[in-house]
């Protein structure tokens, strides 16, 4: 069974999941338990045009063993006027949600979760101090690894640091957070995803990776050192690199996984290679969670014209490392 | 006549001038005047089997009006055991052939330069305080407005900050250095590079654009103040935009250059689609300077593999900006 949330329900969420359950290639996958809004649900099948004709059920107890169904307990309600629309209610409804989803995960009870995109704005407006479901999830599993990671267009690419301004960048790159980093993508890929002696690179934060000290030594200071440290606990990673040379020879299949330090540097060459089917992936975390590498997209949102590639690979993947999991216990 | 500065001469340099220089489409181009080292020269072109039968000429009095030839006044001793080596020898002189080719094209004796890589660790190693090219030429030419953009694989993008830790970044994003890009970027693009009327597209400083505040605040505080006076201007700008999104949409032709807030911004999308054939050009200056996309490749350096394709692609931009200024006189 594999946990689906529905992220902001005011966002193209509840159109992804339907598109995606709707593919033969998904259902035959595993069962799927969505835990979301029935009414966003219903009312974006019957616009476009899919039926959506599930179990509910109102406690994550009745969940049944395969097929589809939705855990909608009632808290929330979907108005049709919010649609596109950053609201408190979505963002409280969508953290609930993940939450609810990550106990039934951490039960047993699902072999994985995939989120569907929430909005950092509303879960923001809604009180909730998480910069994104990364950061919610290590909490709820009390993570202190969580590292995230994207794979698409011929890329993985794993972040030192995600959702923080750039300002806050060079102060939270030292040996440790990259090591970490390190430590988990080296115990992700080899784990659950199957790569038997992962090859691992990562980039400089600065420019030229410095330029020799000359534009920024956090290279030297903290970066080498952690990478030096990983090796000598037998993890195959080089580096620092200049980032603008690197993803190129990652991309050419020189390394398994980029390990870059902030999101843009990540995440700029990831999505210009795989812009409608990235997918992410939390290592790190004592449970599976993958999600599509997009937000919430509130300006498409109800029109029926939301991409559910993303989705539907995210799905793919949790559904594989879900697999292996089982193998391997 | 574009003159043609050799760059380190203990780089791959020579090497791609030579390669360059024996191409028959490059030669009809223009006449060349280059300014390096007669020794490495020599020394290269009996490695490669390249037939360097030019005119030496120790003053730029004495440049001929066509063909190819060699200014080497004798300063620099090329030495064989330097190859491949950061000596305060070769960036002494990487930076004075750059000043002399500077002042000739000043002096309307040449129409453009094109610049082989130097090493910015060579150049500060002979006490030169400049971070690269484009930091040298806007202080030989008293240029304040200079601005760095790279053409390949599909994509044109100029940078506000350039050589610099990431840390120095934020404090360098301002309405004043925005607005001066784009004023910048307008006027290379509208003028020598022929495109009537551009459509700029402007970079976030922050992941997801700052996220309405919460991952840092330069959006609105400082990019966007610029952009809307740029707009007033008449300057057709758009943005700021998550980076991880604009830099698709740009490939996928919506905008016709992308301004990018630092290096790794701009320079990691456009490697990854152009590593061996992007082209650097300075805006702004009033000389046209083009140069090729990568560094002195010391590791390489009179091996005889360097890859001549971005040397050339920058000769011919340089070639076809100056025709169009010589057009527009």
């Amino acid at each position: 069974m594999i946990a689906i949330t529905m992220g902001d329900p005011y966002g193209i969420g509840p159109e992804i999941i339907l598109k995606s359950l709707a593919d033969d290639e998904i259902k035959k996958l595993a069962g799927f338990l969505v835990f979301g809004s029935r009414g966003a649900m219903e009312w974006s099948a019957d616009r476009l045009g899919i039926t959506w004709s599930v179990k509910v059920i109102k406690s994550a107890e009745d969940a049944p063993d395969g097929g589809i169904a939705i855990l909608d307990d009632g808290r929330f309600r979907w108005e049709r006027s919010s649609v596109g629309k950053v609201t408190p209610e979505g963002g409280e409804a969508s953290a609930r949600w993940i939450t609810e989803a990550a106990k039934v995960c951490l039960s047993g009870k699902c072999d994985a979760m995939v989120t569907a995109p929430i909005s950092k704005e509303a879960l923001w407006t809604s009180g909730n101090q998480f910069a994104g479901h990364t950061e919610l999830l290590a909490h709820l599993t009390r993570s202190s690894r969580a590292v995230m990671m994207l794979i698409g267009g011929g890329l993985r690419v794993a972040l030192v640091t995600t959702h923080t301004s750039l300002k806050r960048v060079p102060a939270l790159i030292s040996k440790g957070s990259v090591l970490n980093a390190l430590i988990t993508v080296h115990a992700g890929l080899s784990g659950l995803m199957g790569i038997e002696h992962p090859k691992i690179s990562v980039c400089a934060l600065n420019p030229h990776a410095g330029e020799g000290g000359l534009f920024g030594d956090e290279e030297t200071r903290e970066i080498a050192p952690a990478i030096e440290e990983a090796r000598k606990r037998g993890i195959d990673c080089l580096g620092p690199f200049p980032a603008d040379t690197l993803f190129h020879a990652a991309w050419k299949g020189q390394f398994d996984v980029v390990v870059a330090m902030y999101h843009d540097q990540g995440l700029v060459p990831l999505k210009l290679l795989a812009f409608e089917t990235g997918v992410n992936v939390t290592l790190g975390l004592p449970i599976i969670r993958t999600s599509p590498d997009h937000g919430t997209a509130y300006d498409i949102a109800g029109k029926g014209i939301a991409d559910p590639r993303s989705m539907k690979e995210a799905i793919k993947l949790a559904a594989n490392m879900a697999s292996r999991k089982r193998r391997a216990c």
